[in-house]
């Protein structure tokens, strides 16, 4: 099977390209919006070609499609960070609703050999601040997104069941929750606090600058949402949507203390205002039931990906 | 006051500078996208000066704001077919959601002597097709957008709302109802199917093309949409919702009927399968209950509307 990989150059698609290359029989060409994107695919094992778009032209990615003619797409390219979302919203957008939905016409206009699947991957963002705390959401949950990426994923969602009922495309959706792993930028916050911990620690000064840690958040190591993402594509139902979560709760606080201590050392917390966002979702919890269902069964513990983060980040520590 | 009227050269544009061009003390600044909606701008009344822009740059929006100095934003400026938006995608994505966000991203960044308050204008097709028969959408029901264009619509209300929340933007959001009246385009249902009447009664030939005349819509006079829109910037509360019609439903089929009568002719009625669409909803009605409590009520017969409409299309045919 043809794999295309979109957005392949980032945080999931290393480690999604790192898992296919251990299975035979799979043709990979990763698909990247930059040449930063390129760098990092050039470096990845298991990918076989990289093609370069901005995935702002419909002609282009329908002939992208002619020429790989895949089996099944995973449409990772994203701006995947809420906080950035807020300081770019119209970029954000873009970036999301805007190169997914020309993906789609592109993949409405495409006749290939074969039909192709496409996941489309969502954001438990969706589901804004409607449960009370403590409970799971499930995906026939209200959705009322409140950042602008949160709106720009639920946008995306709503095309594809659009594309698949009106148009009859093969597309299984995801609502990802929040993924953690060794090599996620510091964009992202649990990367972001467990960098500022071992630089912090390794300098001996106990400060660390930190948003709100009351937040509770749904982690799920990213190498247990690749599996999620090639199970899906084997077994998921087409027009379906499924919660990619672990089901416990988290606050950002334990993880700064888990990192603390894995790092034996006791950092001075420092709140900067300029990390809290104009609105925020105090608790997101998923129910990963239906994923579960379907044959999936997560690997990872919490406590091994969080002892893995600050490994990554030690490891960069030296390097520099 | 001083109004700042978005896509002023369309058919709600025409008839809402008629209505404030009876009243006193208001100065109207129209923006149209394009040279064709600069002309029909320019034939306004009411309109004291028209400004052309794309909307697809912020820097250049906010530069109109500051020029301006609008205190009220009636954003009409869209893509309004739900048919063409199965033809055009992509388009009708960023006529509608793009340039919104563009318009709330450059209201951000304003800084005017006064705040001003925004009315974005949704659509009763962000509803979908969630209701029984027969009962009226109410502004918190469930919204299952199933058009490009309704998933665009539903986007601009979520970015409304993230932006009122996390911005603190003063906006009143409605979601419109099938407008009709006299001076619409035939790229909408009821005003082409009017026109084909006219001209089949003119030419005494009985064949008149139809998509699905079974679709049953929430029909409300333009002109009383207006006057909800005038009185929502007044008495609309911020942050808030409303359904903007009649709270009647009519099939398509029956105006169709009366067309015949008004006429005095007896058309045969000819489906063409390309004007019935991938996805379609069978009922449309909406609840005009929340917009009436505002002190909104509507001035126009339906049996009126149509004969508005015949006459129109009449008037054209003796220009031709």
């Amino acid at each position: 099977v043809t794999y295309l990989i979109t957005g392949i150059g980032g945080f999931v698609g290393a480690h999604l390209s790192e898992l296919l290359s251990r299975g035979p029989g799979t043709r990979v060409v990763g698909l990247v919006r930059s040449e930063k994107g390129g760098r990092a695919a050039a470096e990845l094992p298991g990918v076989d070609s990289v093609v370069t778009s901005a995935m702002d032209s419909v002609v282009e990615l329908r002939a992208i499609l002619d020429s790989v003619q895949p089996d099944w797409i995973i449409h990772l390219a994203a701006q995947s960070s809420v906080g950035e979302s807020w300081q770019r919203p119209a970029t954000t957008f873009f970036n999301n609703s805007n190169i997914f939905l020309n993906l789609l016409e592109a993949m409405r206009q495409y006749e290939g050999s074969t039909p192709c699947r496409l996941l489309s991957v969502g954001s438990s963002e969706q589901y804004g601040n409607t449960l009370p705390r403590d409970s799971g959401y499930r995906e026939t949950d209200p959705q009322v997104p409140n950042s602008p990426y949160a709106v720009a994923r639920t946008a995306q969602e709503q095309l594809a069941r659009v594309y698949g009922d009106g148009f009859g495309l093969n597309i299984v959706c995801t609502r990802s929750f929040n993924h953690i792993g060794p090599g996620q930028s510091d964009r992202f916050v649990v990367s972001a606090l467990a960098r500022r911990c071992v630089e912090a620690a390794e300098a001996r000064r106990p400060e660390v600058t930190c948003g709100n840690l009351d937040v509770v958040r749904d982690f799920i190591d990213v190498r247990d949402v690749c599996r999620a993402y090639l199970h899906l594509m084997e077994h998921g139902g087409t027009g379906e949507v499924y919660n990619i979560c672990s089901g416990t709760g988290t606050a950002l606080r334990s993880l700064v203390c888990r990192f603390a201590e894995i790092l034996d050392f006791e950092p001075t917390l420092k709140t900067d205002p300029g990390l809290v966002r104009p609105l925020d979702n105090p608790v997101v919890i998923g129910d990963p039931g239906k994923l579960i269902n379907s044959g999936w069964k997560p690997c990872y513990q919490l406590d091994s990906t969080l002892h893995d983060v600050i490994e990554g980040w030690r490891l960069e520590a030296l390097k520099s």
